[in-house]
């Protein structure tokens, strides 16, 4: 389907100079003078010509390709990271592939391979699940790479991560239910992302702990599933809401808005009030948060500022400036699902 | 970076043989012996060699690669669509780039352009704006194009289109209203998808006609905007809602579920009961749809089937299998943000 593309011999041959000639002049080289480069410019445009960017990759040993996996394309949390990474790697002339993990720590490794193959340039993974046995993988590799809201074990100069604080975000959600005195709260955490779930889980620990109150077993529900899906998040969210009754809790801190706004459906079925028979909080902050009956209280992470940064060291470290890692500060945005505690 | 990487010629100079005979080992050629070709391909893995894409695409002329562009990234709607396309493209072995126009023709044609020079094997277009000289364009790039959602003047054999029929679905949408014994029908439209609003809006009026009424022009709300964003969405909706208050109509047709959920809010903000005082219908049924409250009532698109399925008749094109134009049909989902008029 390629046979009618204009190549350099084509431009070569209706303008009479040589390969070289036309080639020098594409890439504005010194060597040509203005106006010829002027000429063969405007014929190239006339023709329709668009360099071959595969054959200067190969010349440049660039793709200027970034390769981005995470967990879910659909979910929005993750729309917003893909949001940030593209918007800095278009401005910098990278592109950016795109693949899914469903939270499959193999289905990771397959999508590495994937883009080792396409030559790219750099690796993002914004996947909540990554294999032990990742770091040693990146080693074979070479490729820089930056994880974003994950880290692993083996640091390497090629790789670095950029990270909300989990632990201290959970301990301010926990603190703002604490101010409205309440004491009995409930965490609803997440089996699917062990990781930021057990740092959330700290955090609400500290926060408990902090005012001296030790929690009890039935306070802590982490609910089966293992593809962190939003189908999956809603459903643990409303079935989770009898066992926080029966256990008596005034307030539940949620693993993220998903799971918050399925325990809110689940309550409007049963007549639960909320804020008023029980407070709900979550984590994310996403776009529609405010949007639901009460609007959420929760935990706003920087999502797109996520996805620029993670892609701003990556374009660093190709330019062999020295990385970093970052963690940012999550922020409280305080919304209708939490009030007082009623006496 | 990548000086540590092992190539044919590091293999060739360890195993003893030549750089042809491993580059026939790797492709399985029958012109080397079995045990010569297991020896090799046994020290490539254990070498950590990885074949370069790049190279063999210039080879056969394939990328395996597929340029999307999508209105937004973050936007849910088009997630779903990405999250189809990515999964055929997978399962082909193709990979997938991403970019967004937000919504600007002319950033589309950008992106066309830097797809066109990374060589994609072909384009798939879920961007709701496309300007008239598009297709021209496409001409240019001989590059198999697929359409979601939106078509172009000037067919091709290259180009192809998958859409869910608008219009029809508007009709829907308001049958529903009507059978409920609605007659004060109305219509927010959307500014920034002049296409599809426009075929939303003939559908409405389809379904009115048909009844023998015509529709004043208060009932009809089109707000500005041109981001084609959730945050627009919203805050249309949640401002329109006192014009159609002021109009008298007893029910919402809204062009999308954002929109719908925007008027909503401001429904519950100004003691507005939905649906015992207003009812109102969505259009796209989100994941996160039925979570809201009440439950919106809305038209189900197949998002995830529609970039699945123009990913497909990219593929056939792709073998030089006849593509074909699909319209899909969009059904009705019945949630609680609907009811019979009150008397």
């Amino acid at each position: 389907m390629r046979q009618s593309e204009v190549s350099i011999s084509d431009i070569a041959r209706i303008a009479g100079v040589s390969h070289t000639t036309v080639s020098r002049a594409l890439r504005e080289s010194p060597l040509i003078s203005t106006k010829t480069r002027e000429r063969i410019q405007r014929l190239a445009g006339e023709l329709g010509y668009t360099p071959n960017a595969i054959a200067r990759s190969l010349q440049t040993k660039q793709s200027s390709t970034v390769g981005l996996v995470v967990t879910s394309i659909a979910d929005p949390f993750f729309g917003d990271i893909v949001k940030g990474v593209e918007e800095v790697a278009r401005a910098s002339d990278f592109s950016v592939l795109l693949s899914a993990s469903y939270n499959d720590p193999e289905q990771t490794l397959d999508i590495i391979e994937t883009f080792h193959r396409r030559r790219v340039d750099g690796i993002l993974v914004a996947s909540s699940r990554i294999s032990d046995n990742y770091s040693r993988r990146l080693h074979h590799t070479h490729i820089p790479t930056v994880l974003i809201n994950s880290q692993v074990e083996g640091q390497t100069n090629l790789l670095h991560w950029i990270s909300v604080d989990d632990r201290r975000g959970a301990q301010m959600a926990v603190e703002h239910l604490q101010q409205l005195g309440h004491r009995a709260i409930g965490y609803l955490g997440s089996h699917s992302r062990p990781a930021s779930s057990s740092q959330r889980y700290q955090g609400y620990l500290d926060a408990l702990r902090a005012t001296g109150v030790e929690p009890s077993p039935s306070w802590v529900v982490i609910p089966p599933g293992n593809e962190a899906s939003q189908e999956e998040d809603i459903s643990a969210g409303q079935q989770a809401l009898s066992r926080f009754l029966a256990a008596g809790v005034t307030a539940v801190f949620c693993y993220n808005d998903m799971t918050a706004i399925g325990m809110l459906t689940s309550c409007h079925a049963k007549g639960v009030r909320v804020p008023q028979d029980l407070s709900v909080i979550g984590f994310d902050d996403i776009t529609i948060a405010s949007c639901f009956t009460p609007p959420l209280t929760t935990i706003h992470q920087p999502r797109v500022e996520l996805g620029r940064l993670a892609t701003q060291v990556m374009l660093d470290l190709l330019q062999e400036r020295p990385g970093a890692n970052h963690t940012l500060c999550p922020t409280l945005v305080v919304r209708a699902s939490t009030a007082p505690l009623s006496t």
